[in-house]
């Protein structure tokens, strides 16, 4: 088979979460696929190949960021310190429906998309209107994404009438499904207090028929019980298994306050759960049952949420963040070990959002997405061991960023798009 | 008077804290001081001046790390997910009798210094053992450190008659006190499980007598109590309390488990507080009653321990994890809000560590300690006011630093260090 990129010379990480790494290794793309790694000693020979030097650098699967809404970097810094209801009825919802359009999207994706790249994310989940933009910047930016149009039952930008907005997801589904690699087509249904319970399970049915990913937002705070109008069950989580919404093909965002029934529900359903454990915190929304879900054995995934209310989108801060939160209390430092979220923000998190096995470690077959990591940066010295990723800020020693077999980013820099046009768009659109 | 130093056309953050800024300004730096800040229409002639732009640039007061083991950096990572206990016996102190002598001191303090001065702190507090090598590493890079000599009644590096530790510590102030700017010299005992009621009395005698700050862990984790060996009161607070060791010279690190009358001793006293909310979280030791700190305006800094126990020296991320992780239990938004911190961790840690009026401003007359962030970089867009600079990871887009008046990182290249040179004997002291 034709190797196209071969990385020579690197640490070689391909399962993180696993403390082993090849010292001195190389990994070989072909297309869009890795073919092959090892030690430099089983490097295959070279002649018409790009080669990228990986000398100093640490080689590892791209991360996975279970949730995001992209479109709302527009918002990073709008408003701090209150709590989620008063955020959002406050300051996001009129800032929303003052400046969400086709072009609010699409540029604040585009620099969503940057911003995560060049913090080592190679795949994210998306939820937000227009969704259709956010794809497309996605495209153009060369991330992989998992796209869920927003569904709501009022009116909302894109759908102005709620009485389609089960059509309008459907429309998109239909123009993304299967059409490109970096795009997985899904529904976002906000949330059980802003969605009948018809539109729940009319969305469920179709994303059924069409195996595409569900997401929800659950029982984020501990309120949230009291907001749905026609509650079929004492908790959100409950709710949801009482409209036959949770099976693997259905997305849990939060689950902050899941009780013990509910982690019971949510095992027997298989239904997959993302834990954003600074927006939670930031939010004061809680800290979610980390511990006791790893225990049922979840299908987890790590998200960032969207920058308005993190307020960044690098998942290896979360990853750190979530290492040492679950620590605190009750006290116990083996809580949320290093190794386990490092699996959970790639391999582990990919399987949430149901992507093909393989997606989040270098093993061949797997998708050709992979990062470079500068190991020579003072906050990286020494190198101990891989577990190091989790707690020393690796995200801002991202060198060069590999999607799909394309260099998307080489030594910081952007092969797809232009980086300061972006920043540009966004900030004139922040200004008005 | 002559200007030495203009920086012009930046986003000007002089007391951050307050969420004010000059949006096209200029600082003025003459010699070691700040001598004038102002919008652009003020700016002075500068003919023979050497001259920074600031354009796409916030300039603000360098960051105040008020406890740090600079040289533990080479532990950095070497053991992670376990209580301190285990965490100190089973491997920190093992691999310091092996491995702490003067030429490890040196190089690890350097590259630590490095590591803070590239994530935008300035000023550093820390103690250690054989703290010359801290000192004149410091001086070397060009970083402002109140060294504090380490006293312990066990053998340690430097000190292997331990009934020489207060003798070792004052020959210590006397070669440092007042001989260089960039460095005040202090005493750091241990704590009071490894340094006894006497010991902590003479090293409290000799810092008062000669104006040092003495710095002591204290009320770290819960079980501290158990480990006094002979206690005069139920809390370790307390202890130092009744052994009249708090004053306003006095810093006391930690104070996780500080109780309500323990924090009306620290008020009375008027001694300051350190607070290292990742160390304390990673170890599992607990989190500080930050909140009932501030209401009864205790002198406080933020620190971030030595990078063995966070596993980085990057002060913005500290401040971030703060905020975030005193919303989560009981949830309170406001909670540590980002305004407060940011004060803390420039003008009010540098007060609580004891140094001049105007550190960690910049007002005429303050040291000219600042610190030129890139505001183009992807996680800092759009750019709405300076409360991002504590939730969006600013340490990693730190460009200049200048400390003392003179430019030590520029456009993130050191004019003062190799820091290619560090990395490597450090490295090279890691593989032993």
């Amino acid at each position: 088979m034709h190797i196209d990129l071969l990385i020579t010379n690197a640490t070689v990480l391909p399962f993180p979460g696993r403390n082993e790494v090849i010292a001195n290794g190389f990994v070989a793309i072909s297309g869009a696929a890795v073919h092959a790694i090892g030690p430099m000693s089983a490097c295959p020979e070279t002649a018409s190949t790009t080669v990228i030097s990986g000398e100093g650098q640490l080689v590892m699967p791209g991360l996975v960021n279970g949730h995001c809404h992209a479109p709302m970097t527009l918002f990073r810094g709008l408003a701090d310190d209150l709590d989620l209801q008063t955020w959002l009825h406050a300051h996001i919802f009129p800032a929303e429906a003052r400046q969400v359009d086709p072009e609010m999207v699409y540029w604040c994706s585009k620099l969503a998309a940057a911003e995560m790249l060049l913090s080592g994310t190679t795949t994210f989940a998306d939820g937000y209107f227009l969704e259709d933009e956010v794809a497309r910047a996605c495209v153009e930016t060369g991330i992989r994404c998992v796209a869920g149009q927003a569904v709501l039952d009022f009116p909302v930008p894109g759908v102005p009438d709620p009485a389609h907005n089960i059509r309008i997801a459907a429309r998109f589904l239909e123009r993304w499904q299967g059409r490109n690699p970096l795009i997985t087509a899904g529904i976002f249904t906000h949330s059980a207090y802003t969605c009948s319970n018809t539109t729940l399970q009319r969305a469920k049915e179709l994303t059924r028929r069409l195996q595409a990913p569900l997401f929800i937002h659950v029982a984020e705070t501990e309120g949230e019980a009291c907001d749905i109008a026609e509650p079929l069950a004492p908790t959100p989580i409950g709710h949801l298994e009482a409209l036959d919404l949770l099976d693997p093909g259905t997305v849990c965002i939060h689950c902050t306050w899941a009780t013990e029934s509910d982690i019971a529900d949510i095992r027997t359903s298989g239904c997959a759960v993302v834990t954003c454990p600074q927006s939670n915190a930031k939010l004061a929304s809680g800290r979610m049952p980390l511990r006791a879900m790893m225990k049922e054995h979840i299908r987890l995934a790590l998200g960032t949420d969207s920058a308005a209310s993190n307020n960044s989108l690098d998942l290896f801060r979360e990853l750190d963040f979530a290492a040492k939160v679950h620590k605190v209390n009750p006290h116990d430092p083996a809580a949320a070990p290093a190794d386990k979220l490092l699996h959970i923000a790639t391999a582990g998190g990919a399987a949430a959002l149901g992507l093909p096995g393989g997606h989040g470690t270098l093993t061949p077959g797997a998708p050709a997405d992979l990062i470079l990591l500068d190991l020579r940066r003072p906050h990286l010295q020494p190198f101990h061991g891989p577990r190091l990723l989790a707690y020393s800020q690796a995200g801002s020693s991202v060198r060069t960023v590999i999607v799909h077999g394309r260099i998307v980013v080489q030594d910081r820099q952007f092969h797809t798009i232009d980086l300061r046009e972006t920043c540009t768009r966004v900030r004139k659109l922040a200004t008005g």
